[in-house]
């Protein structure tokens, strides 16, 4: 397919940036879901041209491009479904601090971590932090608008973009917003591709708005005797003056998980923090920071709020213990898998009056499907990971667990919640973009799809049309990012 | 003109909110601009089912719709240039503070500083404060994504809306985003309404985050010998850990204004601020605020740093005493009247960096017109106020300031700024749209126009059509902000 379209694209920028070997398209035809749809060839461009050149291409004979960095995408939104080309920014990756005005400048293949490395030697950094901040891509956080566990209080990806470079579908090249925190000149487009998933425009450059790294910081493990008391006590933190930039909550079943692990000896190397656990323990993981003084008015109030509130606490102001205390956390992701071999893990949100309603419809699905439904995730934002565990050989738990997944989406809807709040729609939840939208929205975003991009050559099959997962059979490998 | 259509409305709504008195016409003909252009008739909404009316029957008969609120609009955006219905939503202004959740959910016709009133209660606020913060609505906030001083600490109205439930062009209901933090799951039209003046949606329901009130403030005056100074030192500052939460730059001669007016009596109470300027000096106002704490270790710091820049510099942590400090700024603006009867004022905005180069931009352009250039505005987010004083009587100052405008327009868009940080472009920014723009970029926007509103039903005739006002005389009418 698209023979000719390509050959046109190996003549203008070679062999080098357009490539056709099995492994590249392999590597390139999926993402974190593992469902390979190889594309025809792989783009790697390192100059605006490349992009103008490949779009310009595209779009006159309809290839179809699905744009990628490093492919931790969960959604499958990295994943060319319909073919046509890929194209990856991970050879295009600069990132040019400027430390005075606060912000880097970076190209869209720059690992999130390699940016906030760079900015650290300024004492600056870029505060989002999704799970896989060490292996994606500055531009794939901007594609789904990342987030992470520190945006109560430090807000998520769109909050730092100050401007986009980028090009249309068409090939056109275009700049939204300035290197100035206010911009009221037309309309926002760079909002409207924050989030976009790559379907409305390619970027190339983005302005980061960097902060000063906090000058101190407080880590609090604090145990409760249910999941109800720890969520409540996560709201009563919220109405403190202060936001916590962390505040994570771990379910009494996550807990349990985490605890077996170590007491199997599970590769968890922290004693202390888990001695804190008892069986039926629910955790909240707190941590203050800001400039010093600032801290310890807020660590008081935190440890006013725990004795009040929790079972039992461990409070530390130490880099390397508030490590051991962040294990807890860090164990329960893949401990789950103790529970069955296949997780669903869908990153709802929801506000925080609906805490205890979320929890009461997941505990009903675990009921109605036998299956274990583990939630973590981030009590300051709402965005709780709620999950279904089961056996993928198991035929009978694959279908409740697919039929579930639509009831859990619905409720978050009828919470007045998001059925993503930072993963973004991609493949995998397509089947549920109208019951976060009416029609009338639907049409709204196609309609403006349409506007930008006439002949759908970006991400084709995304977020509109339904994609069911279920119907495909993941590949078998291991990426970068699976330790286990 | 829309005679039809017009009587359909009235018999859908009733007289009661379809008003055609002459005196109701006129009020919502203008706004601060005060190029009047009467509209068939005022709609009052007050439901849902008002405003869809209201555009179904404007979206099949072809009637412009201008949607206003307290019309403080500096650019034109609330003129019904094309005639039609102008929509008010003066009478729709409900205000629900949830303390817990800390949102309000107000209705597009609340006034800002009521909103803020009604948060005090709880502990909160709605950062943003455009001038007019008094009297404008929260609707035009959202329209023109307004700022204020606070923008570099607190961010602008953006910043700070969750979810907007309203109307498209064609009548039917939407919402964007929800109450929440996260929200990661399709386009986002939340920001693309943000900012596009009303031409792309009607919004009827603002789910607004709000933060707490800081528990301590700190005020500085700083005096300066110089306009470099003054700027060189707000960077400086800039590069502190914290953000003040003002920085207002004033240069010399709105200080020279300032004194002047003073010296006259002209209003202005604070004798004691005044005391410490001499002729030629150059203002910083500065303001630190956060937790007792906090602001101690930022005042320390900030005091540290007048020390070392400031001629001389007056503090106060006391609100009485604040005040008698923020009246320098206060008496800027109307003091440059002393100068001329007339000013352009430009809410442009440049990079830090690039102080120094707009500044003797402006210098340049007083040099060769004759005419005033005085600089005021928030130094800590570049959005400095650049004005042009002229007599509207003199042809020839009518003329050159005319001229002028454009040449600075395109200096701040090459100093890679914007034309406007906070007022948006309207009527009076219309003709340097393009400077901002490339066509790119403009016909993607004019795309999306189409993809929303294929009648050109809202806000026909601003934004993309250059519209200029110097061929238009003001209403002689004295507006319900105006005390001089």
């Amino acid at each position: 397919m698209h023979e000719a379209a390509t050959n046109l694209l190996i003549e203008a920028l070679g062999e080098k940036k357009v490539r056709r070997g099995d492994a590249e398209r392999f590597a390139a035809s999926l993402d974190n879901i593992k469902l390979s749809f190889p594309p025809d060839a792989v783009i790697f461009p390192t100059c605006d041209n490349d992009v103008a050149t490949t779009l310009r291409l595209a779009n006159s004979h309809g290839v179809p491009v699905t744009i990628r960095g490093s492919g931790t995408s969960t959604t499958g939104a990295a994943t060319p479904v319909c073919g046509g080309w890929a194209m990856s920014f991970a050879e295009w990756a600069d990132c040019e601090i400027e430390p005075d005005a606060r912000i880097a400048v970076v190209r869209p293949g720059a690992i999130t971590q390699k940016i906030n490395d760079l900015a650290a030697k300024f004492g600056l950094f870029f505060p989002p932090d999704p799970a896989s901040v060490k292996h994606c891509t500055i531009g794939g956080n901007v594609a789904t608008n990342a987030g992470g566990l520190r945006a109560a209080k430090y807000g998520v990806t769109r909050d730092y973009v100050l401007a986009l470079e980028g090009f249309l579908p068409t090939g056109e090249k275009v700049r939204w917003g300035a290197a100035t925190k206010k911009f009221a000149a037309g309309y926002d487009l760079r909002d409207l591709w924050i989030g976009a998933e790559g379907t409305l425009g390619v970027v190339t450059k983005i302005v980061l708005r960097l902060v000063p790294l906090p000058e101190a910081r407080r880590t609090f493990l604090c145990a409760f005797s249910s999941d109800e008391a720890a969520l409540n006590a996560a709201c009563a933190l919220m109405r403190e003056r202060f936001t916590p930039s962390v505040l994570e909550f771990m379910d009494a079943l996550s807990i349990d998980c985490a605890r077996a692990e170590k007491a199997a000896g599970g590769g968890i190397v922290a004693g202390g923090a888990f001695s804190l656990l008892t069986r039926g323990d629910s955790v909240l993981l707190v941590e203050n920071d800001g400039d010093a003084a600032s801290v310890e008015s807020q660590a008081a109030a935190t440890r006013k709020w725990a004795r009040d509130n929790a079972r039992a606490f461990l409070e530390t102001g130490d880099a390397a213990e508030s490590e051991a205390l962040w294990e807890v956390r860090r164990a329960c992701s893949p401990a789950m898998f103790r529970i069955a071999d296949s997780k669903l893990n869908e990153d709802v949100v929801v506000p925080q009056k609906n805490y205890l309603a979320l929890l009461a419809a997941m505990r009903e699905v675990s009921r109605e499907t036998g299956l274990a439904t583990p939630i973590f995730g981030h009590a300051a934002d709402g965005n709780l990971h709620v999950h279904i565990m089961y056996n993928r050989g198991d035929a009978q738990q694959r279908r409740l667990a697919q039929r579930a997944v639509a009831g859990v989406m619905r409720k978050v809807v009828d919470l007045g919640g998001a059925i993503s709040g930072e993963h973004g729609i991609g493949l995998a939840k397509s089947p549920f973009f109208q019951i976060q939208h009416s029609p009338a929205e639907i049409a709204a975003m196609r309609a403006i799809k349409r506007a930008l991009d006439p002949n759908n050559i970006l991400g084709r099959g995304k977020i509109f049309e339904p994609f069911n997962v279920w119907d495909h059979v993941p590949a078998d490998v291991k990426l970068p990012w699976e330790n286990r």
